[in-house]
């Protein structure tokens, strides 16, 4: 008989729906040390957020974020709102002593990424877990190719090539969303997608971003303003009043690691034709390992160790039992979607609550994508140059 | 505020767990009529059943299958034990007034389908609703391809190829199971992925196929007897005792569609390096359409209406907000899984049985599936003669 | 100083020029025994042969073959003319002790298959070597699978999946040409291209086809008389006079392979969308091979021997010099095209008869698929009758 | 009857070799207005080049580049050795009134590309034709991907997305070449592949590279020095002599187009696993289009006019009669290869030389791709900062 963990969800917007989906999920399929059950979900408006709950099967909800910190009975605070927002009340729920799961990006600038970094070290201490969103790690095979580089498959990196691309912004009148206000979102695909980049990039590999030389480019200007509730892709209004942009559109940057590899780096919500393609690709002087999310059931894996002349990329289904998460799931073959990652992460978060494994990626580490975000913006803004990424608490 | 709607799961395996998963999840994502809650798990061990209905949050189990005809409060009974089992739980079901929903195929005989097709009928006079699990029409993928058939984009069909190709039972001795057993699966690959194939085709084309001409296989005809619960995938034990298998390995069979259509099928569990690959495709006279279940998000269509040298097979990211059941989820290009097609069924199922829309495929549809497989075997055990398809309920 | 070798080639149409084409290249890339010259030119029409003939820098030409024959000089007739013309040439220019290089299908009726097969095997007695000129044999990436097949890599075969997909007859309107009319064809899509998958599968699996089951199709039974010039792929005329098409577009049939495997092969022209899509899959108890002409530079090897977790269908670039035929052309991974195939067929025919090496596929072994697509359209006639393939010269 | 256009090719190595071959190719496939004939073979070592002019069957070979030079019956100068001859040779077949092909890069620096774009400049008012071969763009598929971007078909283009991955120094032992020479060869990956997307992205979108901000890296310092001979992908010799590798394994850049798009460009020598992928895409406000020369048959296209929910790239079978040189060569979907851009090559370079369209690239052109990889090695030895690409002529 496990006790349970009390989660309040903070945000009651397409993230909050899907982690809602995901605490409910986990548990029916994975072993947990204790039975999630979300028992509060807070939204903006008192409305919508009682209509979403409804929705979700939630019992309670609340427009006050500060409710949920406030409450004995709640565990775990977990918030799925707007990056402007997270550093307030991530430090509010940590000196709680809440345990914090915390969307991606950690927070808008690299200063409040610090002081949250700051804070979820004192909360540790306590025993209090905090892990940031980065979903994209709980691929089944992106973890595949973690364990792969970790055992030296693959050998020394000497290319990194990181793409992100995205199309809903092609429409030079797709409507303006607070996502391009940089007063809320911090910044563009840069923040929204390149910092998954980012973060998959160091953890596959191993090793930090230690400079970086970027452009950035916002293509439209200004965009019509609608209701914010036609959302992404909405097609629309070209007579509606424009409103400016004030993030980037793409950006592209290269990078050095620590380790000498360099990396090529680009994120856009303006690439036609492509949804949701996140790939990425590492070049060893042993093999090398593909990935696209558009088939992220597929790691390709190429062994430059087999005979010369039996090389080649190959095409492995990450749905066996012996792959990560795979076995909890369905028959080989059968794929899983985009939700598993959302599932997983309450698994290895759930985990690290009740002393399982350690949090990754902590407060900490998350902080560290922000400073080479920081860092890509600050060299786009000094004509490209070369500049290095600040240490992180060091 | 909805009604709800109570279910009873009759199997505890992997299929119940799934269906459960689906129950639960159709009402977050989904405006339903009435709201599902499953109340009873029915397993055949008394132990294991309450083991699953707690990992699965069910609150009742119980070893007994008459218990949830028996019991007033069962709205639905959906049956995912093995096809042996499934007319006698069905009828009985129908009879006492209870809506059905029944794992394909949808018996083990085509006398049993004709039986639960006819019993069908006569429910459907009482309001009471009854639907075959081909999942695989859920998927949007190939929903949209149903759409784009209906419309004429692809023209007159004279090609239709399905291959259904599995590796589980390639290693000589991967080990018996229940699914290699005659009496309780009917038949093999045939059977269990080969009705696929023929409910798909037929679904698409919208065209019944009239005569087949066929060969099976069993090319490892004893296998090691394990432990049950080893399941799927277990490699092992060459020395254990052998048990015969007496089911096909692999059928393939030609078949001629009602409306001229030439059809190549082919299901096999020996095609290695195939996990699921479930692969359907039409040739028309204005058109092609091409699936394969590995890559389930993507719809592949030729248009031969476009300007020459411009054509070319085009693929169709069906995750869209315009694409089935695709907007209830996540934003565009963010791919869903094999789970999403139950949860798609359970949507449909409860519109049927709310008077939405009608049931497909009801039982009568199901058992000409059954009738499909039926011919498959007679012709391939009369030396592959090409035989009429009998006509179901005629 | 190599001696030179004197050519004539029968047949100034496609097939003359591309082999023409060969002839010339062949010398400039591989070391052959003896340096191939073409010194004639055989055409229809006398005009039209002078003017192939200048465009093809062949220094002569003529309307009737048989001066080919008869003249001292010629070591070599090349017959790239339709197939009922082929016996006739064979056996004349055998019999004048000509080395003889003959397009397939070999003959449009296994008797005269049979007849030139004896020819052949007297006229080897006496160092005369004639070929049978199946070129995808030449396709570095199958004579690369040939090879992995031979050493055991996927073990003991059981399934063999062959689809030649072409779509110029889809067009309910393209019109007429001799390819339809099956006084000069032999057969249609199924001696055409289904007879390139049955030599393939045979020498790939090094196993005779025994048996076959087989449904063939005539989609459209009347095509717009064109002139002839007009060639494939024209569109057009829906007013033209209408001619009867007196052979296939589509055949499909299954078959057993003497070593126990199971092969699904589907010919058509009607597959729209696809040009030229020659595809065959091997499935064995230790990997699988999967071979598609529309990426001739790719071999994909399933390999079931590496540990589990990390088998995965591999593309194998087949531009390397350790590949067959690659080492003599360009720096890895520059592809080469379809041409290559007939160059590498040159190589390997002047090898043969210089002594180098057996020849293959020699007359009595193209004769074996004449006797398939025989059994295949006597099934098709009997109700799909499984029917024994009849030996050859046994 | 067509006059003869007689041509001295400097230089017997691979590159020689693959142009005699288009030259001797050409004339047989398509109609040009004079017919070449290769009349002289020119190589560093007089036995060796003697030996590849009879390989070739070129009539007369020299080691002396200045015989083709003084020749009056010499009408083309096609220059096929390394960079740092090119301008010397050029310069001197332009000055005697010789039509020039050079091999790609122009020249090993930016000054000596500006002197012969200036004497190519004069020429030209003597009708004297030159052309800098940059071979790639006569690819059908990138062919047909100019005319669609021409005819607006993708719209206004935002992003270029360009790599060049090979993989032949990724094994560290990899013997070191010449071309891993600064004085030989100019620059490494970037101006022997990385010139080629330069090229082709400018070119393609019809717009030039105005800035730049890039990363050179030379991952392996030193090489085993072996015989020349041994050539590329020569393993070995771990304890030969190491020599030092005095130019870049890789560049990566950001560029900046005049029409405002982004530029993201990757060229490498260490990209395991890739033989020779040759990629670039394009996304525009309607439509993007995507290239691999590793499939280079196959043009992806993504036309976002299309309606809602019926969008996707479509692979193009660039083999049509209707697509860019396609219709000289084989029925559709018999893919071309490597050879037959140098085959196109030919062509239009005969088609400029006799007055049938203007030649493109011209010297001026290709010196300004020079002069984009000059400012990427100026900005990567200045901290990677943005600077301006110098105007050429201007």
């Amino acid at each position: 008989m496990t006790t349970t963990l009390r989660v309040a969800i903070i945000g009651g917007g397409f993230m909050g729906r899907m982690h809602a989906h995901a605490w409910r999920t986990a548990p029916r399929f994975f072993d947990l040390a204790r039975t999630p059950e979300v028992a509060l979900l807070v939204g903006r408006d008192g409305d919508r957020a009682a209509a979403a709950a409804a929705r979700l099967d939630v019992p309670e909800s609340t427009d006050d974020w500060r409710e949920a910190i406030a409450r004995d009975d709640i565990d775990v605070v977990d918030i799925c709102t707007p990056g402007d927002t997270h550093a307030e009340i991530a430090l509010a729920a940590l000196a709680a002593g809440k345990h914090v799961l915390c969307e991606k990006p950690l927070a808008n600038s690299a200063a409040d990424a610090d002081r949250m970094a700051a804070a979820a070290d004192l909360a540790a201490a306590r025993g209090i877990a905090s892990m940031c969103g980065f979903s994209y790690r709980r691929t089944p095979a992106l973890s595949l190719a973690r364990r792969l580089v970790e055992s030296g498959r693959i050998g020394r990196i000497r290319h990194v090539r990181a793409q992100y691309l995205q199309d809903w912004l092609s429409d030079a009148d797709a409507p303006h969303t607070w996502r391009l206000d940089r007063d809320r979102a911090g910044s563009g695909a840069l923040g929204d997608i390149g910092a998954h980049s980012v973060d998959t990039a160091q953890w596959l590999t191993g090793s930090w971003i230690t400079e970086v030389s970027a452009t950035v480019r916002t293509f439209v200007p200004t965009r019509p303003r609608l209701d914010e509730q036609v959302g992404l892709g909405g097609r629309g209004a070209a007579d509606a009043p424009r409103e400016d942009v004030t993030v980037d559109d793409a950006a592209a940057f290269t990078a050095t690691f620590a380790d000498g590899a360099l990396g090529v780096f680009e994120a856009t919500r303006m690439a036609t034709g492509h949804r949701n393609a996140n790939r990425i690709e590492l070049n060893g002087d042993r093999g090398s390992l593909s990935f696209d999310f558009s088939a992220m059931n597929e790691l390709w894996f190429y062994d430059a160790t087999l005979p010369a002349g039996e090389q080649g990329f190959r095409r492995i289904d990450v749905t066996e039992p012996e792959h990560p998460y795979a076995g909890a799931w369905w028959p080989a073959g059968h794929g899983l979607g985009y939700e598993h990652l959302f599932t997983h992460q309450i698994v290895d978060f759930v985990d690290a609550v009740t002393g399982g494994s350690p949090i990754a990626p902590g407060f900490a580490e998350a902080a560290r994508v922000q400073r080479v975000l920081a860092a890509v913006e600050t060299s786009a803004a000094s004509e490209s140059r070369r500049i290095p990424v600040e240490g992180v608490l060091s």
